[in-house]
């Protein structure tokens, strides 16, 4: 029996975000990491579970923590641990933790689906997701080349990936392209749009009245004045420029290779990558565990873990959920600063 | 007065490596370094200046630090603090602290020269190098690209550029190529050389028996499975195949922004990135100072500071000199390996 000194009571529902949360892959570390959370007595949030009671008791049982299923109306009483308020999406076939079945591909996508339906319906302050199985969704004969583009694509909006943690926050001009068509992709649109987006991002989810951000050359050196490649001068500078002109506070274009020393990183509130090899190495490197993904410039915060399915630590208690658990509160966060700014 | 216990002398001179050292700028903070690390009773190198004595005794008057410059024959006797054996190279204009004076380009570079050729001729054991202000040197007419490529023409030999620290060992497969060139540099031919290159000095000079070296993709993700780009395929993993079944042990190739997660580099002797960007944030942001650029393949083990001429801090005193006394500890530490497996 716990002989610590009586908790505060909770502050009032209304005054917690209320947030989505999506575990993802059934056979993944998602539900285990539902369960865990739901130990957690949360002041900072409301959760609602999307998922399967099924795939969440299995994942208790494995655990040995206590699990109680309440509707949504059921939720005011007294917090317990293991409490998880329920939006039910059946699975197909029973999860097996290890193993990501297509069968379950339309459950996946389907709770997604419905959870962003909830966000854009304003039932819900932000979104949190579990890692997804790209390949079992594709097998089980769904077209799915991310959770943030399915999510961007319902709300109809162009969005930045950023990833963060304690050290830094990290945004990206391109993401998931081939290294020889990145160079062509940094064009003044995508760049002006993608600064616009994190600035804006900053400002409204992050509480940063004028945030600085630090901006990356393309080239080593940062083209090292034309030297090592003319993007800088072409492209960078003068959106850099423009912008600034506008109130941003842009520095640089800075060399990728020295631009996280620690003491300059300090100064920054994000760094915007032109690529993905250019800004994530030192990011994972500074805290992996920590880190979360956060998809900018949806109508609502949208924060994802920053790892996959774990499928060979599904299902052994071992699966560490350091990031989903700074997900869910990354993502409390941006939705209390929202909240705070409407 | 000293109250500390006397130190047991030197070992024989014999034994320890000998290093040219080449200040670099006679107006950045090379000199200061030379004079600080005068100061220091090496018991793991001799060490021969190759500088202008009148920029040593400004240096030295400057810090407040004694310094008594003797000839080679002269530094048997017992050290005391500030003995310098120096090869002088005279300047053409005094060295002004914070200024790079382009009318001793020549006096750099001829330091420089005379150093390497004092390293090819067996009379060093390893050279270290400070920075040179390129922009000077090509304002006092000489062509020059850096000291990599100085020394490693002098040599006539290829090599390959690694940065290290305490934590990572970085060699790179393309060093300053503009963004858009590096797809297409990463020939097998090239990537099977810098990693025959970078194997050949792990063992020689890290005394590393059998060094297993991570291999990045070039692509984000390694080029997922062909999603995000086809070198990996065409060109990486046929590369790696190769070498494997002649005995090296590469392991790859590895998506970057995780391949430097710290329980892995653990496991790695060295990482081969695939160009500059990739490589160098975790590198400079794991521990900047102590970080030194190494060029392996040369006859003579060759490290530099992983820093420029800092003219503005050059003579005030504040300038760390860390990176330096790494390069000499380390080039001191690659020296004795090649000796003791000659």
């Amino acid at each position: 029996m716990s002989t610590s000194a009586p908790q505060p009571p909770l502050p009032p529902a209304a005054e917690r975000p209320h947030l989505a949360l999506v575990p993802g892959e059934p056979g993944g570390v998602g539900p285990e990491f539902c369960i865990r959370l739901a130990q957690q007595r949360r002041p900072d949030c409301r959760v609602t579970v999307y998922a399967d009671p099924d795939t969440l008791a299995a994942a208790a049982r494995l655990l040995g923590l206590p699990l109680r299923i309440l509707a949504q109306h059921q939720a005011d009483a007294a917090w317990q641990a293991g409490d998880v308020v329920l939006h039910p999406v059946r699975n197909a076939a029973p999860a097996r933790f290890g193993i990501a079945d297509p069968a379950n591909a339309q459950a996946v996508i389907g709770a997604l689906s419905e959870a962003s339906d909830g966000c854009l319906a304003g039932r819900y302050d932000g979104i949190v997701t579990g890692p997804v199985h790209k390949a079992a969704v594709n097998a089980g004969g769904i077209a799915y080349s991310g959770t943030t583009e399915l999510l961007a694509g319902r709300a109809g909006c162009d969005v930045v990936m950023m990833l963060a943690n304690e050290i830094v926050r990290v945004a990206l001009v391109t993401t998931h392209l081939p290294l020889r068509a990145v160079a062509d992709a940094i064009t003044p649109q995508r760049l002006r749009q993608r600064l616009q987006i994190t600035h804006a991002a900053l400002r409204r989810d992050f509480g940063i009245a004028e945030p600085v951000i630090a901006v990356l050359g393309l080239n080593p050196h940062a083209g090292e004045a034309g030297h090592l490649g003319m993007e800088e001068i072409e492209v960078i500078e003068p959106v850099m420029a423009e912008l600034n002109a506008q109130g941003m506070r842009l520095v640089g274009p800075l060399p990728a290779d020295t631009a996280f020393l620690p003491d300059k990183l300090r100064r920054f509130d994000a760094v915007m990558a032109m690529y993905h090899d250019q800004g994530l190495p030192v990011l994972k490197y500074s805290g992996f565990e920590q880190a979360v993904n956060l998809t900018l410039g949806m109508p609502y915060p949208r924060v994802a873990v920053d790892h996959g399915t774990a499928l060979d630590l599904a299902g052994s208690g071992r699966a560490n959920p350091s990031s989903f658990m700074a997900a869910v509160a990354t993502c409390a966060r941006l939705a209390q600063h929202r909240k705070a700014s409407r």
